[in-house]
């Protein structure tokens, strides 16, 4: 690899350019496969490179390259939430929901993989991703509620509805995208409403935001 | 270890005996700690007895040691699930959660480490143990509605709720227990109702039900 005679592949493409390549190489592959079926071969051929090149990148092997793919794919879905602060709240979730169960659609095996647990790549390290992304999930739900600070009532109800959302996104899958993607997003959406309003009996805080989601036509 | 000279310990019990009281002790100790933090020594100390011992009642160490305590665990847990059919249906299911929260309340640290997830003895048969833990929880809730056939909505809608129930538990836990175990369990009585009467606006199995629960007080 002397730089006076590199291979055109090894010209072409910036370093940065070169680790999104095999990113996205990788990612496509544990989107479809459980992580136990993916091999930095597969990962080469996809690329169109060598595996020594793949190592290069990501010298700590699958396990590196996994935990990196995840990491692009965790911020894809953490865009997924991006949703302007404008009109009615209930339909700035059902877009927000579309969004998502498009990405569960497109990562339906690497996501049933990594939520069911027991995976061999596994570890502290992906299970912080996954949370990450679950506590920016309750974050945007907060903001576009307005509630600057939660109460532990609230807070709980929020963070239930998102493991509800994943459960039942697994579920989705495992059914074979059974009911249709919009059908799933109105009942979650349904489903939103009616465990806030559950805890609306109990607490003064989640009542006023049932009342203002009523009224926000 | 000549059967002519055995340390007394070791003649007081029988096999089956000594491998219940080990898992006991690793069962207490795991249930209170993270599995990294619970070494062989440390359950050969709680059950009185040597190192050796326990691993040769136990030849592959902690993994399986610790498999095993969830294994036994999962059959405690699967009891808190035992309800006579008789009587009003949400009273039965409240009966359940008190003995599944006591459950909770018991095994604190050993609940959270095993389904955050991303620990060290996780594996694809400790996955396995606890999705069947899940399995048996919506089986007894179908056979407690009476349904022996549930339809795609009806059995998502139960599979949510379940793991809303375990996601509630985490937070709970994470939040020294508050509110007051009752509470919780009356909370999350309100929120199967709930969570079925949104699904019951689109399933006439699920409607069905939903109108025998509120007649059957």
């Amino acid at each position: 690899m002397t730089p006076t005679a590199p291979t055109p592949a090894y010209r072409r493409l910036s370093v940065e350019e070169r680790r999104s390549q095999l990113l996205a190489a990788a990612l496509s592959l544990f989107a479809h496969r459980a992580p136990e079926d993916v091999s930095l071969d597969d990962v080469a051929e996809a690329a169109g490179v060598s595996r020594p090149l793949v190592y290069r990148y990501f010298p700590g092997g699958k396990q590196q390259l996994y935990e990196a793919a995840l990491r692009s794919a965790a911020d894809e879905l953490r865009h997924c939430f991006d949703e302007p602060r404008e009109g009615p709240l209930l339909p700035r979730l059902s877009r927000a929901l579309d969004r998502y169960l498009a990405f569960v659609d497109e990562h339906d095996a690497g996501f049933s993989a990594l939520l069911q647990g027991g995976s061999v790549v596994e570890t502290s390290r992906t299970t912080a991703i996954v949370d990450g992304v679950r506590r920016a999930a309750a974050e945007h739900i907060f903001q576009h509620l307005d509630v600057t600070e939660p109460g532990p009532r609230l807070r709980m109800t929020v963070r239930m509805w998102i493991t509800a959302v994943e459960a039942s996104s697994l579920i989705w899958l495992d059914e074979d995208k059974e009911p249709p993607a919009a059908d799933l997003r109105d009942w979650l959406v349904e489903q939103f409403v009616a465990m806030l309003s559950v805890t609306a009996r109990r607490d003064r805080q989640t009542d006023a935001l049932v009342r203002s989601l009523a009224e926000d036509v």
